[in-house]
């Protein structure tokens, strides 16, 4: 039996966090079917997203490529036209790369524009989709009826007798308090009330549904399908019976201390001062905010049963890479923080799986990883499992095959980086930051995490001695020497270009281009016939340029004619 | 009198050393017509270009952009379609860019291929020619009759009666020794003979006609002409008078000290022994080359005041500004090498004269500026000339006007920055360097000079101590503090992303956009309808939402309905 790669399932969730799944420790919400996924599977203990918000994470994730090289540094920030995309490198392979649910993608229309590129054509289309095809894209955010696009799923709802503008907003993130008054899923003190939709009506069950439409419409064709879930992203309403599953003491304490708030590092102290830090630091806040979290991860796990049972029962589990992740947690009140703005673990660490059906996987299923790994490494690892050759000059990231096949590249990555831009946020108008510094850039090297702050000190946290990341040693002199150490493989990282894309490494590594252009044409450095034919001796077969020209021009310049004969 | 600029004249030689013009300097090789355009406009003593091989320096020109940036490394990395050129940005102003001469551009085929632009389309032949429309394109390196394209001069040559499969390459750039035998330009030993076409037939002279031909056509639409000299670059061959004009006796003496070759650092030692360099450092090679590169230096002087005059006559002089520099300097035999794949001042330092006819640079006419300017600050002071709004946000660089207009402004540049790609060179396989570490890259600050080589120590010159760079301090421990102070300044800089295009700088710093998004309708972090009606009252007009919607809903939100009412 070979089990080769032919499809790829890439499922995303938005901002959950890694310490929210049961194969992940967390002991009372259980997520048996994600925990069946890793027993079949590699969970990545150390997965770190490159980008602690949705869009500049996803753009890694479809790119493979960090924010320093991708550009979209922010979630408004449109990913420029030309930058390639999971769907560009796969698709010359033949494999269709197709979008259900939420990307995050603001399209470049200046640069299609400038490009000529209509933005309806198939290839504009594509730019807008981070790359995809898109099947079902809903991006999920429609606070008003004046959104555009008005989702497919608000059709669905309509049909379902749930109407109005933006059924989206008013029944799936919307319910109804005890005097019968309807109440916006936005505020956060109904997260642990019930949606006003069925849970089949729910957005994550429909978006399971059409995941299955497009695997039992596909056909043949080999594709790569982006299942993205908006949740467990706010508004955090979830149907029954999800809604009253959990209790406030099922989840996790919180972690923070007093210790954080006492002359904290300056852009730290300027994020806890987010609106939305505020409201979490709030008594009560979480106790509502974390039924609801749980909920809408416990009904992803699920659907995804459902959807997991539906390709086993179609034989697609013998062909089907499966990848499930999240563009980045939530800091859920930890660290006296709301969303997710700086570099603590509940927000960078990712929650990643890997299933890979080819026997040669089979050494490491049901095993866990501990190497360091990154956003960036996915779209490599597609690339790689459909016979694609690996463009490390246009990827930052590596495949994650060779340790899904239990080997350990002794040159494997010794650090993680993830970028913020702030340039947005309210936390740098309160610093008086300019937009074009307002950058923080973290590395870590599975102990120490660094976190350099244009303008500012540096942060430092010792993981090993401090591992909720209470102490910050930034400015600790006895630390200075991992300060120093770190700081210079970020400059390391910084000064790593993959930004010449046009060329492939290997065709400079092997066409050792200098002889080539040498016997191709460009005769720098020569005195005389004698130097040029002296030269030519030690040309190697391999280095000759294909230009059946090029012997007898340079037979003629070694062996000059008369110029009266030649006139 | 109002003098603005309304056209751009871009001149640009290739290899031309900034000390081979008089007014910079040179003794012997007088450049009256480029003496006259300085004393009009302003010389620039410490202009530098971004890498020193013609094809990354020009992309940083035509893109404002550094090669960390715009990622075309050496000379055949093609420009990445969607990498915005000075012809993208003036475009938009009413000004046509137009190309007369050499770019050195590939075309990434690959990437219009991705994108679905036809390279014969209109945007297609600007994405080859760096958005430039090309009203006479000559790259001028056609060794073989095989090559593709035949350039016009060719057709032209034929026409004269220089007949052949490529005159460029047989008369143009050919000459014939004392027994009548016809002798390849490429040689160097023939560089101090007469080239076998006539002053008027060769190329620089035919490339000015063309410059004025366009000129003639153009019309009342505004221009920017980027005229391009492939000379002085090689074959260092030039006609009569020329030809005989200068003797080796003429020449700069060649700098150059036992020193440097004794231990020399691995990457220069590496590149001392290229063939080109060997051969420059071979008794009696300066004396043939130096009379041919000096002549075709002032024949292209003499050419530039064909040129002026003929805009002089057309009143052009009141109205365009015009730039005059090379992509890069030349080794010619100082410092033990040729060609120009370091960071000497003799290839790095850019001769830049820029003349501005608008009445706020008479200040600073006939003067000369030792700011740090670099190659990426031409595209912008084009944008700033033709009334554009600046990109920081894409380009690297900035207008020099303020300069011109005899300002200083106090948070100038304190260091330039130029990088070289090796990866395409012999000295990489003889290093057995991987060509993704195949990097230097140099920060000067105008007396240090700082060079990290990936896998190597550095490199360090003090130019106040040792103007001629015979010195290298790079493992010296006495300078350990300045070369920690550099390799922190060019972090700085590598850090410094231009990858974020596609939303300008300004647009984040007016939005205020964190407050803009509160009221746009994405409601983070607010716990009940109370928070929002509280916060509302702090909006400051300026930040809403100009959605219609926006009001009606938060009032609804704030102002809940009963459900089964609203049902």
């Amino acid at each position: 039996m070979t089990r080769r790669v032919k499809n790829i399932l890439f499922v995303m969730c938005d901002q959950l966090r890694a310490d929210h799944l049961s194969c992940f420790g967390h002991p009372t919400l259980k997520t048996p079917n994600l925990d069946a996924l890793a027993a079949r599977g590699v969970i990545f203990d150390r997965a770190y997203v490159q980008s602690p918000v949705c869009g500049p994470s996803r753009m890694s994730y479809y790119t493979g490529r960090y924010v320093h090289s991708h550009g979209a540094s922010w979630n408004f920030v449109p990913l420029k036209a030309g930058e390639m995309t999971i769907g560009d490198h796969l698709r010359p392979l033949g494999v269709r790369s197709v979008l259900v649910g939420k990307t995050h993608m603001r399209a470049d229309l200046a640069g299609m524009s400038r490009l000529g590129i209509d933005p309806a054509s198939t290839i504009g289309m594509r730019i807008a989709e981070c790359g995809f095809d898109p099947y079902e894209r809903d991006d999920g955010i429609h606070p008003y009826s004046g959104h555009d696009p008005d989702p497919n799923y608000n059709d669905y709802l309509r049909k379902q007798g749930f109407d109005g503008d933006n059924p989206w907003e008013k029944w799936a993130n919307s319910t109804v308090d005890d005097e019968g008054r309807i109440r916006s899923g936005w505020f956060l003190k109904y997260s642990n009330r019930a949606a006003r939709v069925p849970d089949e009506h729910s957005e994550t069950p429909y978006i399971t549904r059409r995941a299955m439409d497009f695997i039992a419409e596909a056909g043949e064709q080999p594709w790569c399908m982006h299942l993205s879930y908006i949740k467990p992203h706010w508004p955090y309403i979830v149907p029954e019976p999800y809604a009253s599953m959990y209790k406030p003491e099922d989840a996790l304490p919180v972690v923070r201390s007093e210790g954080e708030r006492r002359d904290p590092h300056p852009v730290y102290g300027a994020m806890m001062n987010h609106r939305v830090s505020r409201t979490f630091s709030r008594e009560g806040v979480r106790d509502a905010v974390m039924p609801g979290y749980m909920g809408l991860i416990k009904q992803i796990d699920d659907q995804l049963g459902e959807l997991f049972r539906f390709m086993e029962a179609r034989g697609l589990m013998e062909t089907t890479m499966i990848v499930f992740t999240s563009d980045h947690g939530d800091y859920l009140g930890d660290h006296w923080m709301g969303e997710k703005d700086l570099f603590h673990e509940p927000v960078i660490r990712a929650p990643l799986i890997v299933y890979d059906p080819d026997p040669r996987a089979d050494a490491t299923r049901g095993s866990r990883c501990d190497a360091l790994v990154e956003a960036v490494d996915i779209a490599p690892t597609f690339l790689d499992a459909c016979g694609g050759v690996a463009v490390p000059h246009v990827m930052d990231g590596r495949s994650l095959r060779p340790l899904l096949f239990g080997k350990h590249p002794s040159d494997w990555r010794k650090h993680v980086v993830c970028e913020y831009d702030y340039a947005f946020q309210d936390s740098r108008i309160e610093l008086g930051t300019p937009s074009r510094d307002a950058w923080l850039r973290m590395i870590f090297d599975g102990r120490w995490k660094y976190v350099l702050a244009e303008g500012y000190r540096p942060m430092l946290f010792d993981l090993a001695s401090d591992p909720h990341e209470f102490v910050d040693l930034g400015a600790a002199p006895e630390h200075e020497h991992e300060r120093q150490r770190l700081h210079e493989a970020l400059f390391r990282w910084a000064r790593q270009p993959r930004q010449r894309v046009t060329i492939p490494d290997g065709a400079i590594e092997t066409m050792e281009i200098q002889p080539r252009i040498s016997e191709g044409g460009i005769l720098i450095g020569y005195w005389d016939e004698e130097d040029l034919a002296e030269a030519r001796k030690h040309f190697k077969p391999r280095f000759a340029s294909t230009n059946p020209l090029v012997k007898p021009t340079l037979d003629r310049l070694i062996h000059p004619e008369g110029a009266t004969h030649d006139q």
